[in-house]
C-alpha cells in the first residue's frame, strides 16, 4: 500500500509531516509513505533516517494557508498538494493526507482528483466531539454551502459507508440536522430531504437537533455546509467562551487557584474531549480516490494517526463501497 | 397605556402571570395592565388585592404548549392569546405579552393581528447572551424557516430601530450570520443579502461568524430562522453538556466538593449570564402591534420586566418607527 503525504502542508510542515512519516513508516513496514514537497527541506528534517518505505517526490511549489483555493490550485501546478492529488488520480498511490489550506484541498479533490460518477458533490466529513465514545460523523461541513435534498441523501449513504467500513459499526444511524425532532419541521431542504432519507439505503432515524449533537445521537449527521459549519461553529465558540470564563473564575483569588489544581486534570480531559481536533483525519467523501484533511495544526503523532484512518480505509476498500453502492443507486433510479 | 397580558400562557400561568401583574400595577400606576384569561382562575389568584389598573377580560378556552399552532388559533376563537390577539389589533390595548405557545404566538401575530403593510414577514427577535453588558438582538430565530435577501433586509431595518428606540442604541451595529467575515462567503442567501444590506439604511458592519456571537460582535444579527435556530441551539447545547461534565468533576470526590463550593458563585453567576431566558422578552417584529414572547418558564418577575419592556416600546413608539421606516423603503424602491 502507497500512501502519499503533502509534505508542505500544515502550521508544523514539514517538521511534523516528516516525523509522521517516520512514525508511520516505522508501524507500518508494509506500508510506503510517499512524502511529496521540497526536497531540499525534506531531506534535512531526515537526517540520514530514510527507511526503504519511505520516497520523496519533489515539488517546487506551495500553496499556503492564506491562497484563495481555486486560484492556487490551478497556478501553482508544481505546488505539493496539487502534485500528491496528480498521483492519487494515476493510481500511483492508494490515499493521500494533507494538513494545509482546507479549500485548496477540496478543489484538489474537484479539479485534480475529480469526483467518483454519480456523485453530485463531495462532502468533507469530520468527527464531532461527543460526550461518549465514538463521536459523530458529520458532512457537509464546508465544501459545498448550498445543497439539494438529494445531494443530502448521498452524503448519508457516503458517510454510512465510511463509518461501517473505517469505523466498523454496522448499520450506523444517520440523522438530518434539524430545528427539532418531528418529521416535519425545518426549512425546505430539510423538509423535501426527510422521505428520501427514508427510502435511501442507510438506517435514518430521523432528525437531530443541534442541541443533542454533543450527546451522540447518531452515528452520521447529514447537514448542508452552511449549516453544518454554523452549528460547529457555535459549539467551539460556547466551548471557548465558558472555558475562559472557568479560567478567569480559577485565577480570581489564592483559594479560588487551589480550587482550579485540584480539578484541573478532570477539566483538561474533559476539554480534550470537547476539541474536534483530536478527533482525527476528516474524508474527502465523494472524490474519486481515499482523500483525508488532517487538521492544520497537525503535530507528528496526528499525521502518523491519520496514516493509520488511511490505511483502514484502504483495506476495508471504502471506495470501491461507496462507487458500488452510488452505481446500484444509479441503476434503482 | 394599556398592556394586555396572556394570564394562561406559560408554564407558571396563571399564578406567575397574576402576580407579575400585579407587580408591574403597582409599580406603574399610570399603566393599566388587561389580564386575559379565564376570570375563574384569574379571580381568587387576586385574593381581593384588585388595584383600580387591573382589569380582567374574560377568555374561556387556553392554547396548550402542546396544540398545534395554526389549528389551535383557527378552532380557539376564545383563547386566551387569541382574545389578547384580537383586542391588540383593535386597538384595545397597546401590546400585549405572551409566555405561551411559541408558534402559536406567532401565528396569532399572523392570523389575528396581521402583518404590517410593507412587511414580507415578521420575526421573533430575542437577545442571545453575550460575555459583556448588552447582549445581540437576534433575528429570525424561528418565525419563519427559510428567508428570502429581501427579508434580511427587513430584519435588519426592524431589529435596528428596536435597538435604537428600546434600548438606546445610537446607530446599531447590524451584522449577517455567516460562515465567514469575509463579504463573499456563505451560500447563496447571504451572498444575495450582503451587497443589500450595504445599500440599507442601517449600520452593516458586515459578516458575523456563529463562533464570535457571544463575544458580542454586533448589536443586531440577521440571519434565517433555520441557521439561527441551530446556533441558538448549539450553543445552548454546549453550554449544559460542559455545565453537566463540571458538575460530575466536581461531584467526584470530597476535596473536588469543597472545589466546587469555592468557586459556585461565580459559576452560577456565569451560567445565568449564559442563560438566554434571562435576557427578557423577544418581540415579534414585523406584525401590525406591539407582541412580545415571554419565555415559557416566565417568573412573575419576569412579567413584570416584560411590561417594563412593552412600556419603553409603547412610549418610543416602536411600531410607528418601523412603520414609518418601512414605508420609507417602498417609496424608495
Amino acid at each position: 500500500m502507497r500512501i502519499a503525504i503533502d509534505a508542505m502542508g500544515g502550521d508544523h510542515a514539514p517538521q511534523a509531516t516528516v516525523e509522521g512519516a517516520l512514525l508511520a513508516a516505522a508501524e507500518w513496514p508494509e506500508t510506503t509513505i510517499v512524502l511529496v514537497g521540497d526536497n531540499a527541506r525534506i531531506e534535512p528534517l531526515l537526517q540520514g533516517r530514510k527507511p526503504a518505505n519511505v520516497e520523496i517526490v519533489h515539488a517546487s511549489e506551495v500553496i499556503e494557508a492564506e491562497d484563495e483555493p481555486v486560484k492556487a490550485v490551478r497556478r501553482k501546478k508544481d505546488a505539493s498538494m496539487v502534485v500528491a492529488g496528480r498521483m492519487l488520480k494515476e493510481r500511483a498511490v492508494d490515499g493521500m493526507i494533507s494538513a494545509g489550506n482546507t479549500g485548496a484541498l477540496m478543489t484538489t479533490g474537484l479539479l485534480v482528483v475529480g469526483r467518483m460518477k454519480g456523485i453530485e458533490r463531495p462532502a468533507l466529513a469530520p468527527m464531532l466531539p461527543s460526550m461518549t465514545e465514538g463521536g459523530v460523523l458529520a458532512l457537509d461541513l464546508g465544501a459545498n454551502m448550498d445543497a439539494t435534498p438529494e445531494q443530502l441523501v448521498q452524503y448519508a449513504i457516503m458517510g454510512s459507508i465510511y463509518r461501517s467500513k473505517v469505523h466498523g459499526i454496522q448499520q450506523p444511524k444517520v440523522g438530518l440536522l434539524n430545528v427539532g425532532t418531528e418529521a416535519m419541521k425545518g426549512n425546505e431542504l430539510t423538509k423535501a430531504a426527510y422521505p428520501l432519507l427514508e427510502q435511501a439505503p442507510v438506517h435514518f432515524i430521523g432528525n437531530v437537533e443541534s442541541r443533542d449533537v454533543l450527546n451522540k445521537p447518531c452515528d452520521v449527521l447529514v447537514c448542508d455546509g452552511f449549516a453544518g459549519n454554523i452549528m460547529l461553529k457555535s459549539l467551539e465558540g460556547a466551548a471557548s467562551v465558558i472555558f475562559s470564563a472557568l479560567k478567569t473564575e480559577f485565577t480570581r483569588t489564592w483559594y479560588t487557584k487551589i480550587a482550579a489544581a485540584v480539578v484541573k486534570k478532570g477539566l483538561g480531559n474533559f476539554r480534550k474531549k470537547m476539541d474536534y481536533n483530536e478527533h482525527g483525519a476528516a474524508p474527502l467523501l465523494g472524490v474519486d480516490g481515499l482523500m483525508l484533511k488532517s487538521h492544520g495544526s497537525s503535530s507528528a503523532l496526528a499525521v502518523k494517526n491519520a496514516v493509520r484512518q488511511a490505511r483502514i480505509a484502504v483495506q476495508s476498500d471504502l471506495i470501491g463501497g461507496i462507487r458500488a453502492e452510488i452505481s446500484n443507486g444509479s441503476e434503482r433510479s
